[in-house]
């Protein structure tokens, strides 16, 4: 069985212990393999990645979605991330021979398994969307945990597994299969938002920016310093190089500075390549030339 | 069994049908898995890189050997790289959990297989090296293929394995064991080569340089640019961009600006992130944060 990534996303990110137990509980599960985990107190939220199997990893979220709803309750979440549930996505992705109905696949298992355990409303987004309207995560987190309960009330919003009632902690789950992308904060020496969303509204596709970019702007912190994080999902067309220039392009024109950037989770080795590539000049590049590209499980 | 890395160098950058046979000579021995071929008229030479078991890559270098002394007649090769035979070196790289124990054993393996199989004198080198002043493949190779009869009557000089006279058309081989390194070449907006020497010695560990930085410079064809043609050895003290820019200072030192740059075979998802990590400025940047290095053979 080919391998998947899996990245579910937790509404959790200033508990350590919290955090910490999420995490054994991916990782004592047998086949999962837990690569790394991103907890983030500003946004509230915690990011892990795991590979293994399909089956391997729908146990893991099973358990992950019994640890959170226990210990996470929404109704007294603030954090500056959207979200809609206490795990709030859970993205799979296709790793080498794996193919994209293969990651559809895992979702819709995955997807069955947690209403039915749980009795919590889950959405399907993205490749694995039922409805051309519900590919697009940010239309699915729409109206965030507090707006939920009338959402799911909506024709066009019925859940795809589930009640059509919020868990009263928990929220709902979107669970999705995609490509691989890149989460990628960039931090602007200002502490001004309304630069840091005039440069997201720059940068982002769907406000005519870069294709393949989805950015929002936040502060880090009361009067802290504002980070432009950014989804790059399309690295072929928009590498990360070129999204980190268009953020400083633009932060310039305000005559703001770029400070330091972080990644969330982890990389495709192809994704630095293109930028390392682009840094000195090389020619004839290709993502192949990654001895580690040529040794990955099939 | 866990994996090697194999990058035999063979004195043939010219005849594509003679590269395309010894590639095929390794490509069709079973265990071994050819990774790239990088041939170049100018250095007349090629580059193959290959991964598998040590008895695999073994078996696929005594069918590279057969084949390259059946293919090429040093006595009338001529080109801009060094060289001591037919097959000019063999180094075995380890590659996730190997040691390089492990390397050390296959290079002497190969060694002694080669030696008898085709009464070919064998020098052993780096890691593999019988004497400490075998280690480096620069003065393994001094006088090269010219110089190579009286260089095995030296006391200092005989053979790690085989005969203590080349073999008339195929010299004789360097086998070793090393860590990966990166071949990266820059070619110089120049047709001077004495500026290309000097932005070369300007650089190299051995005259003052750089860490693990091996540098010589040559000219691509009578009267073409200049090559500076570099081995990265120690990636960590010194990365890719550090090189390229170290190169750069001492060209425009010169007046002269750089013109493209290439990867001769292929090159770790680690020294591509430290290269990307420095362009974006992330913060908190290690090599695992690169997916793929999470899912490589053991």
């Amino acid at each position: 069985m080919p391998w998947l990534e899996c990245v579910p996303n937790v509404s959790e990110g200033r508990d350590r212990a919290k955090v910490e137990a999420l995490a054994a509980s991916l990782a004592s599960t047998p086949g999962v393999r837990l690569l790394d985990v991103h907890a983030d107190a500003v946004h509230h939220r915690a990011v892990f990645t795991c590979v293994g199997e399909a089956a391997a990893l729908t146990a893991g979220i099973l358990r992950l979605v019994d640890g959170a709803l226990a210990a996470i309750d929404l109704r007294g979440h603030r954090g500056a991330h959207p979200r809609l549930g206490a795990v709030d996505v859970v993205p799979f992705i296709p790793l080498g021979d794996a193919t994209m109905d293969d990651a559809i696949a895992a979702a819709r298992a995955t997807a069955d398994a947690v209403a039915t355990r749980f009795d919590l409303p889950v959405y399907l987004y993205e490749q694995a969307a039922s409805a051309p309207h519900r590919r697009r995560l940010e239309h699915v987190r729409r109206g965030q945990f507090e707006g939920l309960a009338a959402k799911l009330q909506q024709p066009d919003w019925a859940p795809d597994a589930g009640p059509a009632r919020p868990h009263p902690t928990g929220g709902a789950v979107a669970i999705g299969a995609r490509r691989l992308l890149v989460a990628y904060n960039i931090v602007l020496a200002t502490t001004r938002l309304d630069i840091g969303t005039a440069v997201a509204r720059a940068v982002r596709e769907s406000s005519g920016g870069l294709r393949g970019v989805k950015a929002m702007a936040l502060a880090l912190g009361d009067g802290g310093p504002i980070q432009v994080s950014m989804n790059l999902t399309d690295l072929e067309t928009t590498p990360m190089h070129v999204a980190y220039d268009a953020v400083a392009r633009e932060a310039a024109r305000h005559g703001v500075g770029i400070d330091s950037s972080e990644l969330v989770g982890l990389v495709p080795a192809a994704a630095v390549g293109a930028v390392a590539a682009a840094r000195l000049g090389i020619a004839d590049w290709r993502p192949t030339r990654i001895l580690d590209t040529h040794l990955t499980v099939r």
